[in-house]
């Protein structure tokens, strides 16, 4: 009733859509095989390249983030062909599952949910491996599910110095608000989805590829058709185009958040997220919440707090019910024990202020000891810094 | 210049957004976890069921029509299994080539560009194969490169007749324009895309069941994960939602477009495409332009051209400079020989009048015997019948 029609979206994807991205997508609907369609999409490959850092074009597919890894995979390993994937929460398990269900041998790295994979762990699985073709390493580089930011560009290093395999990261909930440099970071082959970081509604993937990443996947030898990327790069050299049907208005949707990063700067949007971050766990301690993660793994896109006394749950539902806050709950192992702020893409300081003051009302009605304003006194201390 | 940012879209897909469903694309976005989106998902699986001529939930995918195929091969034949595909066109082709990428041994029956597959030539086709274990046949409801509607029911009647095949459509062109009842017509399985008939962007693909095409799947060893139906209806039976993120704000466009189905009334929107088709037939014949297909083959949704002494791409360049329309060219066999009047979705009797007009001012700037007004005066006799 306060909030006249307004809701307040702070899930680790979907993520709210600015107008102008709205006003963007509903434009007159073009034809996919008109010039003006090429235009638009060789224009958004372009743009997105300093946000994946490729020097290569960056492709869309029409699906959303598991098929990006499905991709991914398919386009990489083969039936029999051998993978490690890091599994460090849900999503590194739907990527496990993904290469399983396609017959891939995988060896699957099971880091404690919560915490990152480290290089010297990834290092000493690799040497267990020693003798076995490794083909592909999998790692996702923010692990939605925990809220922990993997050091992606160490465990590359890890990987290129042991084996000859590719290095593929699962970009989906970071790229966009992480720099990233496909070539320093040993990084074959990134995805991500579009409902994330990138300020667009769920429906589009994206693709960016090193110099080997490109070469490997001619030579793959994995079944696919839809998800088949050699035919989206042939599609995109000779005609600027998609080989399916692609979801136009979603990519005119992704011309305009190409504008919007770059009218902001692309440093100070990977900043403003680390800002994000920094004042979200810092107002989140303040209330006496325990952070499931520790500083040094902590993600800049989603926070993951654990009440030892509080249920989860209930927290998430009276974000809901009173302040028409909508946050996201644990995953599997993790389900009922935690809650997620997802604080990425259109997302600005004063909205974690908005989630803040929401946490530091419901711990009230929860019977806790007040501390109103405490949580926003603490990050707006970490804003000044920045301002 | 003559009209002002005016742009007019006539191609068999993407077809042109109303602006109400551009406005319920743009409500807020919601989270895929949430409610809301559940009761989102349900409402549109449920109002869509008359559109699919099904008794069950109608599915939906985030991906296009290329996927929509892949996921009917993927999901009911597996590797060295056997099954017929009808071509007619570029888009059988495109279903048997899915079918041969992944190992299924495929028996195409063959048609001639431009007419239809009768039930005769599927039961000799059929009957040659006796003996074979035809796991399913698949055929194109509306083959959108040449503008012909095959007699799906009549061609499932013969495959339920003839063997203990699935029968398997691809309905993608003409679902939402045309008539259909998966029971009377024996079909198994039934997908399409979401920016032909229904108004939609691209992006979604849908697929709706028969009794024993939801027995089908279930027992399918063909390999897919995102593509995995038995994933989607068990997303939806027991939490009315995704196993994977749905383009939301797509889906938010398919309530509205129920909704204007409605209120048009179902029955309304297949007359009005027989309508809009038998004025495109008779206002190109008055302009002394050939039809690629007969009458009893014609397409309610897309009309074919073959100028036998015009240049059918000099045609559509020209609609496009001096009149702002686009229409589609030939494709594969018939690149170059004909044009292609896309009249489905958000379409007019008054726009299928606007392409003509267009088309009788063009003949003139080609040199030909001016015939102004003549195809709209022939359009008119038609829909006079219906005012």
């Amino acid at each position: 009733m306060l909030f006249l029609d307004q809701t307040y979206l702070f899930t680790p994807g979907p993520t709210p859509i600015p107008n102008r991205v709205n006003a963007a997508m509903a434009r007159p609907m073009i034809g996919h095989r008109s010039p003006d369609f090429s235009a638009l999409l060789e224009d958004v490959a372009t743009r997105l390249k300093p946000v994946f850092g490729t020097k290569h074009p960056v492709y869309t597919l029409t699906s959303s983030g598991t098929s990006a890894l499905e991709a991914a995979v398919v386009n990489t390993v083969a039936e029999g062909e051998h993978a490690v994937v890091v599994v460090a929460g849900s999503f590194g398990d739907r990527l496990a599952t993904i290469a399983e269900n396609y017959g891939v041998a995988v060896h699957r790295l099971n880091i404690e949910w919560g915490k990152s994979c480290s290089p010297e762990e990834l290092e000493d699985f690799l040497k267990g491996l020693s003798g076995t073709p490794i083909k592909a390493v999998f790692a996702t580089f923010n692990e939605t599910s925990t809220g922990v930011l993997n050091p992606v560009r160490a465990l590359g290093e890890v990987v290129k110095r042991l084996t000859d395999a590719l290095f593929i990261v699962d970009g989906v909930s970071c790229v966009g608000a992480v720099p990233v440099d496909l070539e320093k970071d040993h990084i074959d082959l990134l995805v991500t989805s579009s409902q994330k970081a990138l300020m667009l509604p769920p429906g589009l993937a994206f693709v960016a590829f090193s110099d080997e990443g490109l070469r490997a996947i001619e030579g793959c030898k994995g079944k696919r058709f839809y998800l088949d990327l050699n035919r989206y790069i042939k599609s995109y050299e000779t005609q600027k185009s998609t080989p399916f049907t692609p979801a136009v208005s979603l990519i005119a949707g992704a011309q305009e958040v190409c504008t919007m990063i770059e009218e902001e700067g692309w440093d100070n949007v990977i900043k403003r997220h680390t800002l994000l971050r920094d004042m979200t766990r810092a107002g989140v301690q303040a209330l006496g919440l325990p952070l499931l993660t520790a500083d040094a793994d902590a993600s800049p896109t989603v926070t993951s707090v654990k009440p030892d006394t509080l249920p989860a749950p209930d927290i998430q539902k009276a974000l809901k019910s009173d302040f028409s806050i909508t946050i996201a709950g644990g995953q599997k192992k993790l389900k009922g024990k935690i809650f997620r702020i997802g604080h990425m893409g259109y997302c600005t300081p004063f909205d974690v202020l908005k989630v803040l003051s929401a946490l530091e009302l419901t711990l009230v009605t929860f019977g806790q000891e007040p501390k109103l304003g405490a949580a926003v006194k603490k990050a707006e201390e970490v804003w000044i810094k920045h301002v």
